[in-house]
């Protein structure tokens, strides 16, 4: 090629012209999209932000909610021949059920944190913020779930039902109820919390 | 202007071709968009039928639960003196926590149909979609909140407590369990569809 003769130059001449008007093009809609949608950047990079922190509050709250429910166990300080008054969470099958699915739900939300920092560093990434919402609803609905059958049977516990003769029992293990509503308000804080990182992410996901 | 001299033609000339130069462009452009796009506009068109759909078979779950629930009532054909064997769902806060839920997310999605409708007409637009997710994912919230509550009083109906002296009374009350049952598995069906809505929402927010 370099050392052609005039019949090939001639045909060489529109082969680099097309390869210079092959690329002018690309590099020009690239910068004009880059300056186009820069001010958009930040935002996404602010709710990229906004969503690492709220995940760490939520794991925090769903953290807290497993400890606290997890430790729930008192010991009366009386007991007869035959038994020990002693109540502690796995009596109640929604309890194990809480502790279960708060302790999946602090993990999903340790290893999601990595995926929040990659939307940080990329905000206009969408693979990774469809990942993280799919999970986190799914995180969301079993965090909502445990939250609620185990605040039903708190509920029960401080109130009983008369109409089945279900008596209450935190006169009595004033500090396990005490321990489980704990719990329970922390996995309903880490639920709100989740829900509204579902709804930052749909704000993130918006074509501009 | 139809009977104008030269000079006022001369003039006019200029300003029909202004007018014809800015609608140009505009048509050129609108053209383009819809080319470049089409095939996303059909997948787009696909998800917003889809939520649709998965909307009109979330309404139906829903309120076949609230039916279920609020006739769930059973009498037992002996009685005594002083007392008449009854099962109501309104014996249960949590039962009645339920139906009033239930009520409001069919409501709601009764109400969002003609928003989903929207979105099939005008695949693109954003606005109406965030409504839906915020809404959806708030409803959502609710419906698993009293599915899951009512479901540990179901299993609990069922199944009793014997650590602390909760007897079940599903023996006796074999109607009633059963209607109760079956809101809970209807309300939860509603739930997973909800779900399903609030990710395809996010695939449908997503930019190209």
């Amino acid at each position: 090629m370099a050392t052609g003769k005039n019949g090939e130059t001639a045909i060489n001449m529109p082969e680099t012209k097309a390869s210079v008007k092959g690329t002018a093009p690309l590099l020009n809609s690239s910068k004009a999209v880059s300056t186009v949608e820069h001010p958009n950047r930040g935002v996404k990079k602010g709710f990229a932000i906004g969503d690492f922190v709220l995940r760490l509050c939520a794991l925090g709250a769903a953290l807290g909610a497993t400890v606290a429910m997890g430790n729930a166990d008192q010991v009366l300080p009386f007991f007869t021949q035959f038994l020990q008054f002693e109540a502690q969470y796995d009596d109640f099958d929604t309890f194990r059920f809480f502790v279960m699915a708060m302790g999946m739900v602090s993990g999903y939300l340790f290893i999601s944190l990595p995926f929040s920092i990659i939307c940080i560093i990329r905000p206009f990434a969408t693979k990774p913020r469809l990942f993280l919402v799919i999970f986190d609803s799914m995180m969301a609905a079993l965090t909502i779930a445990a939250g609620s059958a185990s605040a039903s049977m708190v509920y029960l516990a401080h109130n009983g039902n008369d109409d089945v003769n279900w008596l209450p029992f935190c006169q009595q293990f004033g500090d396990f109820c005490q321990s489980a509503s704990g719990a329970v308000i922390g996995s309903l804080l880490a639920a709100a919390l989740l829900l509204v990182i579902i709804i930052l992410s749909a704000f993130a996901l918006k074509r501009n």
